[in-house]
């Protein structure tokens, strides 16, 4: 049996200790896992960003790994510290929805309350639950503690409001939901759902301006040229070739962007930009 | 035996490569070792910062854990390079400071200079101690090479000026010591020093305003409130709730902290923000 | 046998899950194999910096070890994958010449196209070829799969056109090539080369200005003095001693760096600083 991965995404930043001391709580309990950073510079207390770098990578991991995601602005509070068993794995972290996107794609989910305080770090701190709650509890899960120990089945766990692309037999409706670091601008137009177009052109526009594509690739279009493109993440997204196209638009999460059929025969997808 | 643990702590920053090359150096003299990193984005050439960092996340590592932490201003000139056994684990670094609280902090500090070439990578570089000394050192000692095989004991070390608070019977005076990723600013006022108020209204202050609290979680005051808490290191913290304290007050190290019993009795503890 | 050692050198920066996603992939088909950031806050874009951080890297690493190096402007395009066997290990990446200096430093480069899309992850998007080509082929690698059964062999790889310094009997002409972390300017005027002074008074200027040195340390000038010193890369970097040089001179790569035997037999090296 191989060793275990254990993931953590936090918004914790990577300028403290903060995440080298929850490595340090896993190893004393599981000094064979092996740990991965998804990420640390989720902005703080912004669950959507995190839910949906989350829910990015969580398929691309082995089979039963154990993915730690703390975006916490209630830590202390009254917010329930949870972990869900999926089919390819289990999330451990608080009941505030940064969560649910990634248990959803991974499957199946199956929440549980993070109730049985033996398998906690004491004394419980009440500013620190990943050192003291979500870190342990991963470790001891990794060790092949069963999730039926840690708390009981919860009925239903916080839904992260995620904003819904509207498609017709025409068109997709959507709008910007995450920016990376290349200022890519990723929408929650997926590929799938542009499927329904297919064989017909296509156009694309940000705030009532074209850009080109949907592209194949980002060499399609000149040097620092906008583009659409599907992405790595399977959804439709607004680039700049080898530049950044939130610097170019000055736009970020929330922007509307939408797709059309082009009743205009004559012209070829991706030839209608006019920036 | 599990493989051992080598934690890294730097002002090295992760834009170039000079951690990943400390790595590289560890592994081909142990390739079974773990290795974890604390933090590399200490300021530049600031000692207490990341002799603090390094304070808070030592307790949490497996016994026997080979801590590295090069915050060094002084390399390649008279400062000496160090290890310092505990009954914790062992510490390698600088005898400039950065390594005291921690060593404090561990137990039985018992320090011995690196002065045995054999251990160094050669030629030893006079920029890059962290790849041609503390490194290969930490590996060593990983493998099991005794301490004793290293250099002669030092009878003492450099030891890190750390403000001390003051305490009275009705009051505490401290300072802030740290801000961390979030802006919480924590001081050098201790949990266990304020359980000799234990009981008595407090109201906590700085720069002459009064902050809610000791609160006993984040969610006890408003979004957006400012708070005075005992953080994750077992200290009084300044925060904002679900903001930043540094940001909110524009203070950072150094800034005084005052508790104090409060003389009327019919005032609550948390209830004295003008905020 | 050792697990093997992967290190991942990117532009993708460390606020999305990119860098974990490929993990996540290589672990997947290794589950025991090391993986070690070298960075991932390369400029996007900027081959020469990825080229240059990894070159200074590779040498330190254990034997057998593969590098996958993606700073990759025409991902999706016309240019070509590759690996590169060499006397030390194996590189992965773009043929773009972000290989090609650590390729030459590691010895006997030996390039091969990864052509062979059974070592692939399917579907291969047109955006990550890091986690759909390079990650998994490194990943095969570490298993233990054979170069030739990834592609074909290749006559020639793209070279990136490192600007070379130019050395006569009572000078060295070079560049700096790379600004580190702490503001430390490398310039491609090596320590080796300095030899054929080796014994004679040397001064050092950029842009006009005479600095000290090379001096062995930096404690060999006051603090935030300027210097000339051989770096950790073996190379001639200007510094300023627990200051930038970038800061205080406001230059970046390209500019010119002059190094020249002094005629003036009664200055000493490191005396003529006029900062």
């Amino acid at each position: 049996m191989p060793p275990g991965v254990i993931t953590l995404l936090t918004d914790f930043g990577t300028a403290d200790a903060f995440v080298g001391t929850m490595k340090g709580v896993i190893l004393r309990i599981n000094p064979d896992v092996r740990l991965v950073d998804l990420t640390h510079a989720v902005p703080p207390q912004q669950i959507m960003v995190g839910a949906l770098a989350l829910r990015s990578a969580v398929p691309f991991f082995p089979m039963g790994t154990i993915h730690v995601a703390i975006v916490d602005p209630g830590v202390g509070g009254p917010r329930q510290p949870i972990l869900i068993e999926t089919e390819r794995g289990i999330l451990v972290g608080p009941n505030n929805g940064v969560l649910s996107p990634a248990a959803e794609q991974m499957g199946r989910p199956f929440p549980r309350l993070l109730a049985n305080a033996a398998f906690f770090r004491q004394p419980v701190s009440h500013t620190f639950h990943g050192r003291d709650i979500f870190a342990p509890a991963a470790a001891h899960l990794s060790r092949g503690s069963s999730p039926d120990a840690f708390g009981p089945p919860l009925e239903s766990i916080v839904q992260l409001p995620l904003p819904q692309a509207a498609y017709t037999a025409t068109s997709a409706t959507g709008e910007v939901v995450y920016v990376d670091h290349f200022g890519n601008l990723i929408t929650n137009i997926s590929a799938n759902a542009l499927q329904r177009f297919s064989g017909r052109p296509l156009s694309v526009s940000m705030k009532g301006r074209l850009v080109a594509g949907p592209v194949p690739a980002y060499t399609a279009v000149p040097e620092d040229s906008p583009l659409a493109i599907v992405g790595s993440w399977g959804m439709l997204e607004i680039a700049v070739r080898n530049g950044s196209a939130a610097e170019r638009f000055g736009v970020g999460t929330g922007t509307p962007v939408n797709v059309s059929v082009e009743s205009r025969a004559h012209e070829q997808p991706g030839s209608g930009s006019d920036f």
